[in-house]
């Protein structure tokens, strides 16, 4: 019952918002709580940490909770329906101009890349070191994939619920790349592949280079993908591949539920189209056991799992593997032809930060880091953006989706941002359409200071300023 | 005058053939010889070491040099004429084949791999260790690569006559992954690109990746791709884009002229079509000078560089370039969408490496040592192959091309050598067509040892077998 806890941060929030619980009061202790509503103390301890990531509870320590009003807790987005028709992919270059290098110095609200003090520096520098020693083992490649890493990986795999050996996985020069390789692998170009939407830019770009066609999908906030518009979509056109972002999806953070991902995983193997997962955010929830992986789901070999370390250990790695099931054949020769084999030195390092524990420890501090830098920036958007805002509640990973009110273009605040050294990704980058000119979406990985701080205000006084020119 | 030396080799060779210094006799010194033939003692060494690498001089520590009778110096293989048709690329597989884990222990003639101990392992090992240390660096990824990378290799690349500054530069994963992003960035599936003929596997496996045909354009085994052939090819067919590896071509070993280089680059440029240059072995000559790219002279940015440091450096570290040229735009967006960048560490260590001098202290003893190498095999096969093979005479690189007597079949060799552990290229993974039937490639970059002695005459055996069988 891992509802159990949400149930109960929802009552408290209501006792808060009602005023049972006024801003500043001392919540009753854990065990107190605990009997009150008859559950158990780690229940109460979760619900506690779902409030604070809301902005309903402040910890203050060895003095316990404290209830908190949010200026105002900006709502979750709705979800949206895209116009359910294949369009080609085109006019990505403004990723390309997210990361450019005038862009690095700017405040990092736009690509999705963790801030270096998120990053297990020291630890990742040890383990290149000894990887560094290892010698004769660093200079060869190993196709398709060295066996230390390989072997980390299915162990960890295995411990996910997708019992593997390291025969089954092949590393790769991270997710995105994993992802190319399995699409080149099932699909012609030209064919039509089912999206999130709104869907992870990455995902989009890798439909373009291959040449196919999107058809977007509605997604939930809270549920994730929906089933009933897929089947539908699955009904009506001839749909050769499906990409799933099942736990924390960029941008809206959402982690489907178990139920629905099996529902999912049965319906495309039904329908024969390939199910393919990226999982780069799975290892970071922000409450609760780590989720399962849709592949988990999977008995007969029909889902592609990519994920990566970019995320979690170094971008700078560009480590990632994929697990492709009863696709193994075609992935690895697609692999070997476009370059041979990932670089042997992260690999190793890799292997040896996993088999060492060092990346789990890492894991436990990094998903509270994330949990705590998100909330921090929802809470601050909601307090600087003007009303009408909404923001999406991720459930795992370190990005917001912010609905700007009144149609206010994201496209337009992001050229405005620019001159003021603001760096976001408007909301048309994750989608064929036009259904998100009037999003935003925020990096939260940044550690907090004045400068931080200040750009959300800017950003704020930008959305409406849109808005007085408007009026 | 780079061609003295060759032709003072020719004459001594010539005195050996006819008996005027005899096998096992002490040449005269290098001041005779100098005074004898009216130039310079470093010429008299260059030819030295020609005549050395044919088999027809043995070096004797502080005795000088002796005259030695090649059992039978083969002859060179002639050019091939393709069949002047595009072909679709397929079954490619036996290249994976050739790299598997049971190979792995094999005689290692197969792949065109280094054997460790040509490599710089403790330089690279040491510069390795200094990139891990720079923390911060190495976290994140840079696109389109490390400045400290690409710094390095446009000073390189302007040395060798291509003015070049850091932005012309993306770091790639390896050469292979930088010739598809060239054939991705300026072709269409099913289009027509020329390659050489013989053609080295990667070449063709990246044309089926993509989805493209191949037109074999005979290669002269000592001028290189035939231009008239290329010509008449570019009248009658829509080509797209043409594949050269102008230094030291896998299999053939073959430098192709200046004058021809420049010629190709100007034909290739008033037909329109882009020319994509693979110079990996391009570091690697026997004799004299680093040969200039054909890159060098490109006036227009038509020619797409591609190289690593795989054959040189370690093949582990997965790390190449490209210079695009006018292209830039197009290859720096393919590469961004297939997998973002390219690993941190292998690029700051090997800018380490080069900046340091080590890479070129490295070259020198590894050009000889190569040249060694495969003198020596060639020499080997010479003496243990029958009479009517004839054997590639490379002039840089390390891999060796033979044409099997009486069309003894190079894909029979390559599976009766299987059962006694030894790993040969067959030449038909050298072509589309069933040209090279009766052709094997072997790798020459192994320490000699008598393992290796022993499978070069177990080779001869089984392609006289083959001869028998057929009698």
């Amino acid at each position: 019952m891992t509802i159990l806890y949400a149930q109960l941060a929802d009552q408290i929030q209501q006792l808060i918002n009602d005023g049972v619980y006024r801003e500043g009061e001392r919540l009753p202790g854990v065990r107190v709580l605990s009997r009150q509503f008859g559950v158990s103390i780690s229940t109460v301890l979760q619900a506690h940490q779902t409030l604070e990531s809301r902005g309903y509870l402040e910890a203050r320590e060895r003095s316990g909770y404290f209830a908190r009003m949010p200026r105002q807790d900006a709502p979750v987005p709705v979800m949206q329906r895209p116009k359910a028709k294949p369009a080609p992919v085109t006019a990505r270059d403004m990723a390309l101009d997210l990361c450019s290098v005038e862009r690095k110095h700017m405040v990092p609200f736009g690509p999705a890349v963790p801030h270096a003090d998120f990053l297990p520096l020291r630890q990742i520098q040890h383990a290149t070191l000894w990887a560094a020693r290892q010698g004769l083992e660093t200079l060869d490649y190993a196709f398709p994939g060295k066996e230390i890493f390989r072997r980390q990986i299915a162990q960890r795999m295995t411990n996910l619920g997708v019992v593997t050996t390291h025969e089954d996985v092949i590393a790769t020069n991270g997710a995105q790349e994993a992802i190319i390789l399995a699409l080149r692998a099932v699909t012609q170009p030209g064919d039509i592949v089912a999206v999130e939407s709104p869907s992870f830019p990455g995902i989009l770009q890798a439909l373009e280079v291959v040449g196919l066609r999107a058809l977007e999908i509605p997604t939930h906030p809270l549920e994730g993908l929906s089933l009933e518009g897929l089947e539908l979509a699955l009904e009506q056109w001839p749909i050769k591949a499906c990409v799933v972002v099942a736990n924390h999806s960029n941008p809206l953070g959402v982690q489907m539920p178990d139920e629905q991902k099996k529902r999912l995983v049965r319906l495309l193997d039904t329908a024969g189209v390939p199910l393919i997962e990226d999982d780069i955010y799975g290892d970071l929830p922000h409450e609760g056991e780590r989720p399962r992986p849709a592949k988990s789901f999977d008995e007969t070999g029909n889902v592609i799992y990519c994920s990566s370390f970019s995320k979690t250990v170094s971008p700078g790695l560009r480590l990632g593997w994929v697990v492709p099931g009863k696709r193994f054949a075609e992935l690895s020769q697609q692999k070997y032809f476009n370059n041979l084999a990932t670089a042997s030195i992260p690999q190793i390092a890799v292997a040896h930060f996993l088999e060492q524990g060092g990346y789990d420890r890492y894991l436990r501090a990094a998903r509270q880091r994330y949990r705590e830098a998100t909330g921090r920036l929802r809470a601050a958007i909601a307090r600087e953006f003007p009303e009408g805002t909404a923001v999406s509640r991720p459930m795992g990973g370190f990005v917001l989706w912010v609905q700007l009110p009144n149609r206010v273009s994201g496209t337009q605040v992001f050229q405005d941002a620019r001159t003021h050294g603001i760096n976001v990704a408007p909301g048309r980058m994750f989608s064929t359409t036009d259904k998100y000119e009037d999003y935003i979406r925020l990096n939260c990985a940044n550690p907090w200071n004045e400068r931080i701080e200040r750009a959300v205000r800017t950003l704020g006084e930008l959305v409406d300023a849109q808005m007085r020119r408007a009026a």
